[in-house]
């Protein structure tokens, strides 16, 4: 399988975690749920994601669940692993599963506890030292890492270390660190790196407009972020801008916290792609008031898509 | 002047403090701003708030500022002072100095080392006992206070502290909170106090439908907060959320930490409600790309509400 | 082997994971760690806490690390192992796994995302019911999980839960909660369970006067645990305090944050317990003027024990 | 009266306020108070501070306080102010308040928001600009701000701006900072700044034995760091040690977050230094049983410090 490289762009959905309403993974909708992402658009995948409930996964449901992800897939576009561990053993562990297995590269978030900018660029350091060749993402995440990156870190670990190949950017939303690093390889000559970028695509036109390669995030429309993405590539931001705000309204709903997965699902599962909406405990449960306001944006939104011929 | 009771509701909006472009309070500004916002619906005011720079003006500037806000809005609707403060002297202290000028209420938010629920319940009480009979809005922003106030907290204060008459609702979004705080007044028979809610109103449909009275938040655009809440107590919903929709992607835009708030006088500034967008310093600036992307957002706007025939 | 009860007492040794110089487990050191800890009167051992670099390991080094334990140990003492985790799947797994090679019970840390009295109370009821009759160790350490348990909570969930046999104690200090806790079950007749305190025996003879039952942390000394558990025990308490704040000054010394560990193993290797000081990577080294003092501080700790006769 | 600069050394105590049981400034109890300090040892006072329940006074009440503490001082030793505030125009009112009352300098704590080495820079660079020629001392407290301020950027400051003259060096213990910052000046040429350090003197021999110049905190027998100070100036580190070491029980015991400052408050009472224990509220109670174990930790401290011919 190919490796990932600086040249990352279009659509890397964030991928589900399906599991059975009894909480068990369920397999048969993970194929489903992969058919459907390639369907809408997807270039590339992310498992084991913090949106993906990996967390509430064993070593081994997360290597049977990666597996299956992959055979499905069948080399047909990149998969990218979340591997970020309290610890680089277990790091290392998981990432030389992964890449046995046939995944492009993996994905790295800073532990919390990193509080300036030496101890930011040491980690990332010794974390390359540990996995050796194997391409990375630097994850972005302040909001849920407590993790703030300046763009001059970003740079130092662009020039110090050859296998971070991509920033996945989700500093909400950050759009300034797009224009400096950039503007960095414009006028300085500094490597280029792919960017993705997170936040459910709410700010994906502006983020594109700045000078990202894609979107890496999840929302259960993906082709929201498919047709964003190709409209701005080819220079017609404004019908990417109308397509956009065609999904905004259930994208910003997607967007809570708590809740924000649990709808996901909901919609995921009512569009056929998984068998059950359920997550795995502890996970927040919708009420029928939410299902009521869910079932109404999707209604508009449809509505409003039709309008625009899309 | 009346003081600030449960019925509060429509849209109280969250006033920004008007500088000069050396950072010199503009007391001119203060007064064409309370001007712009009651010509576009506003049924009160709130000053002194987190998005208002309160905490970079002196006492002494603190006290002309709302001093001249109260002349200019001559009682015509009410207006509530944030007053929180490390220590209750100097919330107190604060109190004292806006009720004696006029001001109909004030609002508190819990000090970020609350750390349970007996904790919260305790400095409220604390606080309802230093300032009297004054009546006080309960300001719940788990995002900035780190302080995360269930539903059986909020009601065991609504049923103990008879001046608690209003919460800013701002747990993003938290809509089951609505709807808790809604059913104990239907089937437990509690008290209600007004709901008024925050988020720069990007949850504003979705909230009044579960029971909110209107919004306590600010925005470049507050017509959009008057017709959303208007049409929701009219019950015409998809009429609002057509409104809602067209201001959605600048709403959206003007909720970016850090910059909002540069943002939100950008867009006053240019609509002629203050003379400059400056804020004091410490301050974020624009840069031309955000501006470029403000400017579309607002043409975009102006086109789809035209559209709408709004 | 028989289980954790209610009844636990002594001092529960936080035991290290032995490195060598190259952060390979060493497993030899393993054995001669047990065996000192023991011949200092070690009543317990608790296993994969925070201080012993468990996050560092890998799922097939911890299993390989507490299996070596355990058959060292012999049954001769009980042996906890902590298990927290980012997830129940993963909970119940590391729980199965040392439980059924023969662990006595587990420990179980708040994951820091809870934020209110119900939040942890529905958490604690969760894991309990995926751990089934296993016994476990309530861990409250806000310094580490930013959560904040109030006594109100830790016996609704002594009430509620019948599997959490003991609490160990570790809200800096803390004292009262130990007063209130056993002051509910002198003057209500709640269950009472084994309080074992923490932070590094810092408040030992503090802790055993207010009714704990012993110590469960490390101290590159163990033996002062040991004394001022049992002297206190005995009434003793004058003697308890002065062998006690003969080894005062130290124990502060490896209070440190960051730095703490990499003393602790100084000690611990300069006595002969493990055959490195090392610690995995990511992880702080002495400099030599740590290593001055430490010396300076154990010189001194020798001298003064000798004057006391101990 | 002469102002701060980079030869501050000896003992800055942090000064309590003092207020009467009920609640009210006890400005006779200010006065004993500075005698107290004064007749023990310091060198210079420092209000305003965390510890000294600033956040709980008024402007009027921090101006009254503070012209009462220079009153009595007298010029005899330098006071310095903590002016830490959310706003620029807030500190620098607050400081020419004070240096037009007498103060010989302000102490400046870095804003919770502060996440990297650039901000960090800024935020005093900016902070500087405003104060004019008024020396600073730079608070590095990560417990309480949360912001870890690395030793290459608090040599920044020192480079940059002349106005910084000392560190209060607070960072737990941060041993190693104190050795990098003094290394910077005899290997580098670096200016030398006075660093005093925090921590209720919990780490003074070692800190002193690094290069600080002394202590800049709050302990309820402040003639320890008098004397500790002294001695290891002259080289007498053994005795520093002892007369540390028969402190270090009650030091330890003060250190107790929450209730710290009512154990300092109970102590200063009962020595006389003020009338009343009470803190304003919000503030700890003390119960029986803490006043128990202090009152036994003072006989024994006292009862050792006659051993040793104290």
């Amino acid at each position: 399988m190919a490796r990932l490289t600086e040249d990352a762009n279009g659509v890397y959905i964030i991928a589900l975690t399906p599991f059975t309403d009894s909480g068990a993974l369920d397999l048969d909708s993970t194929d489903r749920m992969v058919d459907f992402y390639m369907a809408r658009g997807a270039t590339g995948l992310t498992v084991l994601g913090m949106m993906g409930e990996a967390q509430k996964l064993t070593t081994e449901e997360s290597q049977t669940y990666v597996r299956r992800i992959l055979k499905r897939v069948d080399g047909r576009i990149p998969v990218v692993a979340g591997v970020s561990s309290a610890g680089f053993a277990t790091m290392k562990a998981l990432t030389d599963m992964v890449m046995d297995d046939g995944a492009a590269g993996v994905m790295i978030a800073p532990p919390s506890t990193l509080r300036n900018d030496q101890q930011i660029v040491n980690y990332y350091q010794q974390a390359a030292d540990f996995l050796g060749d194997v391409p990375f993402v630097l994850q972005d995440f302040p909001l849920v890492t407590s993790v703030t990156i300046p763009v001059s870190v970003i740079q130092t670990i662009i020039d110090q270390i050859p296998t971070c190949v991509c920033l996945k950017h989700e500093d909400w939303p950050g759009l300034s660190k797009i224009t400096a690093l950039r503007k960095n390889t414009e006028a300085l000559g500094k490597r280029r790196i792919s960017i993705l970028c997170g936040n459910g695509g709410m700010f994906l036109p502006e983020e594109m407009a700045r000078g990202a390669d894609g979107a890496m995030t999840g929302f259960g429309y993906p082709e929201m972020m498919r047709d964003v993405v190709q409209l701005q590539r080819k220079g017609n931001t404004a019908r990417a801008q109308d397509i956009f705000d065609a999904y905004l309204p259930l994208a910003r709903y997607e967007q809570q916290p708590v809740l924000g997965l649990s709808i996901r699902k909901y919609i995921m599962a009512k569009r056929g792609a998984i068998a059950s909406a359920a997550l795995r405990k502890p996970g927040a449960n919708l009420s029928k008031e939410d299902i009521t306001e869910i079932e109404r944006l999707i209604e508009r939104q449809t509505k409003r898509l039709r309008e625009l011929g899309a």
